[in-house]
């Protein structure tokens, strides 16, 4: 690999490109805002997987009609601290942040409140939402079935997805807990990396087509194209050995959460085909959730315990070899602060991509 | 190891002797009947380590004062939705119990309530209370947190808890999900099993006093009883390679949940002692948190969705050497059967303890 395979661009433009190409897409300049904003989010806290990278997925899915761009968003049921709202078959991103900022509105009132999505699309990072209740002092939460990766323990096929889950609570003078995980060991892209480097992959990340583990990348991903059996294995790893059926518990429960809580599909159905093999839209599930710190306690004392709970940890003796103690969202907080600084590296391979849509789209590229 | 090691007792009696136990011991009937209750679920569940195998350890608690028999248990704070419960040092179980009907009548007036609890004591299996939603059509949960065994990520000292979650969510002719889960890779107790029988653990399960994964059993046990360094490891093992952080990240939620939202000890302050290192009363904390499925869907129809995707996912193929796929909670509920109708098997150093907690306090033992 050379230098050259790297591109420095600003998140601001970055941003601004992306709201231009949905804009052009016939999506509102708000909702477009909203979508721009995850993605470019994803890069700057160094989760490419679900950063600009992801983009041409984004046009082809509203090209193809898979993805509305002018969806009639639903409430079709609703408490006072609860509501389920029907996507129409959008975006993910927008409908998913005025469900947060529905479970916000109805926490402030009540104390706690969750809401709920179904009929959706990708929705990109699940942190984005959960970080929204942080200016709140609220825990926020946040989560969504995905595409089927992942085998349960003692299962050879792929059927459930990499689930991921993301909490947000808010600190005083610390940066606040940010909790956003797959439930799988890992994901996809990290097979992807050991594929293109040609490495073996370390055991208790993914099974072969006999529900094996495997150190083969590329064998992983090939069974993926022709579904032909095996995928990414739950936190835990193979079996019980390990705990893999806790992993498999957490991706099960978030499946139960968004699809079968939201009446939206689940397992293999979230991405339907119909009987030809024709592909269908998506019909994914969310579930945000909010809760005022101050319903249990004042929040200055709370901020003050987290305070001394993150230092705790931090100043805590360290392992052999190891020099640092994280808190969750720490590395992301700290890159994303470097990456507005001196500009988000992208492969040149998504950079070429970004210029083939703006020439698709006949809009302009980053200046 | 011979037959004799192991003794068989009928549930109900065991359950009747731990009620007396705690009467003779100045608790209420009602209270001692849900502490029975819990401990006798645990070892029909087949988690013994929560069984009466504490039973002594309770019994201790009370009567050196660590525990109090008559608490003046106090709600705190209270919204619609939530409360705050002060345990004053009682038993964990009775308070949790009344914190987890709190949540139940709350949430069936606005659709979903969290209690959280402060000043209390080891509550039992996590799953009780959250199975108490079952029946109300509600999804329940239950976390607390324990004792510091756990090492955070890149950390050498154990500092958090095995702070389990649990979550029940009903379904129709399927047995319920119930997941309950310790958020280490495996408890203590697996750890005490591979010392008695002098065998190599699996590495990724604890770490020696260097902070380095390994495999010698006693070694670990020993240096507990130091504070020598080294503990569990987080579900996902050592390091980031397999996403210990992940198990890191939901031990540190759990903390923050119980510890910190209550307003009770965190981390190593839930056992404190004082400065001449005297043992002083425990301040655990616990969260209960209920939700009603109807607030989202009509109940028929989730719980339709709910056995089908149980049994999608158990008639999925298995991978190689392996023949069924579980839910979770599947295989306690089939244990739970099995020795309601045969008898508990306990091992014979618990029912010998039994009966000397009998001979001390004076009363019967099992007829």
């Amino acid at each position: 690999m050379t230098a050259h395979t790297q591109e420095i661009v600003k998140y601001d433009k970055l941003q601004d490109f992306c709201i231009r190409v949905f804009e052009k897409l016939g999506i509102t300049h708000d909702d477009s805002l909203i979508i721009a904003e995850n993605l470019v989010m994803a890069d700057l806290r160094g989760v490419h997987s679900h950063g600009v990278a992801r983009l041409k997925r984004y046009v082809d899915g509203i090209r193809d009609g898979m993805m509305n761009p002018k969806p009639n968003e639903k409430i079709i049921r609703e408490t006072p601290t609860t509501a389920v709202i029907d996507a129409d078959s959008g975006m993910g991103q927008p409908v998913s942040k005025r469900a947060m900022e529905l479970a916000i509105k109805k926490a402030g009132e009540l104390g706690m409140a969750t809401v709920v999505v179904k009929n959706s699309n990708h929705y990109g990072i699940a942190g984005y939402y959960a970080m929204m209740a942080l200016d709140y002092n609220m825990i926020g939460s946040s989560m969504t079935n995905t595409d089927v990766l992942v085998v349960p323990t003692f299962g050879r096929d792929a059927i459930i997805g990499t689930n991921p889950i993301a909490v947000a609570i808010p600190s005083g003078n610390e940066k606040p807990f940010v909790l956003d995980m797959a439930t799988s060991v890992v994901p996809r892209g990290k097979v992807e990396v050991y594929d293109r480097c040609d490495k073996p992959m370390p055991p208790g990340w993914a099974t072969d087509e006999e529900g094996v583990t495997t150190d083969d990348a590329s064998r992983v991903l090939e069974n993926f194209k022709q579904r032909a059996g095996g995928g990414l294995l739950p936190l835990g790893g193979e079996g019980e050995e390990l705990s893999g059926h806790k992993g498999y518990g957490m991706a099960l429960l978030v499946e139960i959460l968004t699809g079968v809580l939201s009446g939206s599909a689940y397992l293999d159905l979230v991405y339907p085909k119909n009987k030809d093999g024709k592909v269908l839209p998506a019909n994914l599930g969310h579930y945000f959730s909010a809760m005022r710190v101050d319903a249990f306690r004042d929040i200055a004392e709370f901020k003050a315990d987290m305070d001394d709970l993150i230092r705790k940890l931090k100043t805590s003796s360290k392992s052999k070899g190891s020099h640092r103690i994280y808190i969750h969202g720490e590395k992301e907080f700290e890159k994303s602060a470097e990456y507005k600084k001196i500009g988000i590296p992208l492969m040149t391979q998504v950079t070429s991509n970004l210029r083939g849509i703006a020439q698709d789209l006949g809009i302009e590229y980053m200046s």
